[in-house]
């Protein structure tokens, strides 16, 4: 039991760094970057609040517990800007790498069943993982919007970009979320000519 | 559909003020202190990691949602440092009038389910909020023995002061993270002349 818990433990220690991770998104206030722990926290409560209207097949435990770590690689491969032009077959090799030496830490039966959630993530083919990734790519949107920009400010995003990168995978798993935010993202970039 | 929807946001963008809200703990390296977006995710996902091995009573998945929600009345009411002296009974109205304002923006019941699942927290009386107390308490000395000593340098504790504050309530839901976490902690004060 000792040697289950010190595998748990160490774990959850190493877990703490994802709260020095920063996120090219900023608090809704704006006053700074977010880190990708607080971002994980409040995907899980935009999970708990939203999941509630969620398709039936949607199980709001299971992601839950999926958004809870599907940021966890982040702590040895980085956060990837969505705006960001990078290599994303190096990037997602990297990120293979560190689910394995984080999960690793975990005694073996949690190790294999947290990769399994992870990977069912980064997937995105099952209804819980695809409302999971509408979620995260739900809330910075909303956060752009209250900070004045954001991160589109910072990446001079144009319209139809967003709606590539981010409304196509919100849309996907969560079409009412889009309907909501779309007309009120329009309004902001036509402001500010970049339609 | 629409007006529920702008409810649940107008909550989760409340919620994200609690990423300012700064706790006398630190990050495990020391190097600032930790907010209580960081630390409620954080502490669900000592939940999912340790609540494999709780008593049969207990649900992991009602507990993740308690400790995603528990902190949220520090939006309006500030965060109570373990060792600091306060009110105890002025700050309970206060984060209560904090629970009512904060819960109240959501839909009559979300409103309300959410409510009564931070009662049940608050009251630390069935086996689920027992153990989500437990692991408020235990991940916090954890980040001091890491950073070697934390808000225990800070508020020069010694350890009956810690064993009365913290440890009766890890152990009352979850003896056996006591019995691990225990031995090291007294070593850390023993080792200071603090015991």
């Amino acid at each position: 039991m000792s040697q289950r818990l010190d595998a748990q433990m160490a774990f959850l220690m190493e877990a703490d760094k994802l709260k020095q991770v920063l996120r090219a998104t900023t608090l809704a206030d704006g006053t700074r970057a977010e880190n990708s722990g607080e971002h994980s926290w409040h995907i899980a409560l935009f999970a708990l609040v939203l999941g509630a209207d969620a398709p039936a097949d949607v199980s709001v435990e299971r992601v839950i517990k999926m958004l809870l770590l599907h940021d966890i690689v982040e702590i040895d491969a980085g956060d990837t800007p969505i705006f960001a032009d990078h290599d994303a077959s190096a990037q997602a090799a990297k990120e293979a790498a560190a689910a394995t030496r984080l999960f690793g830490l975990l005694p073996p039966d949690q190790a294999a069943s947290f990769r399994a959630l992870w990977d069912e993530f980064e997937a995105a083919q099952t209804p819980d993982a695809r409302f999971a990734k509408s979620l995260d790519r739900f809330q910075p949107p909303n956060q752009n919007l209250a900070a004045g920009g954001g991160s589109w400010v910072s990446y001079e995003t144009r319209y139809e970009t967003f709606e590539a990168r981010v409304g196509t995978k919100i849309k996907r798993g969560a079409p009412w979320l889009w309907d909501w935010l779309q007309p009120k993202a329009e309004a902001w970039f036509a402001a500010r000519g970049k339609l």
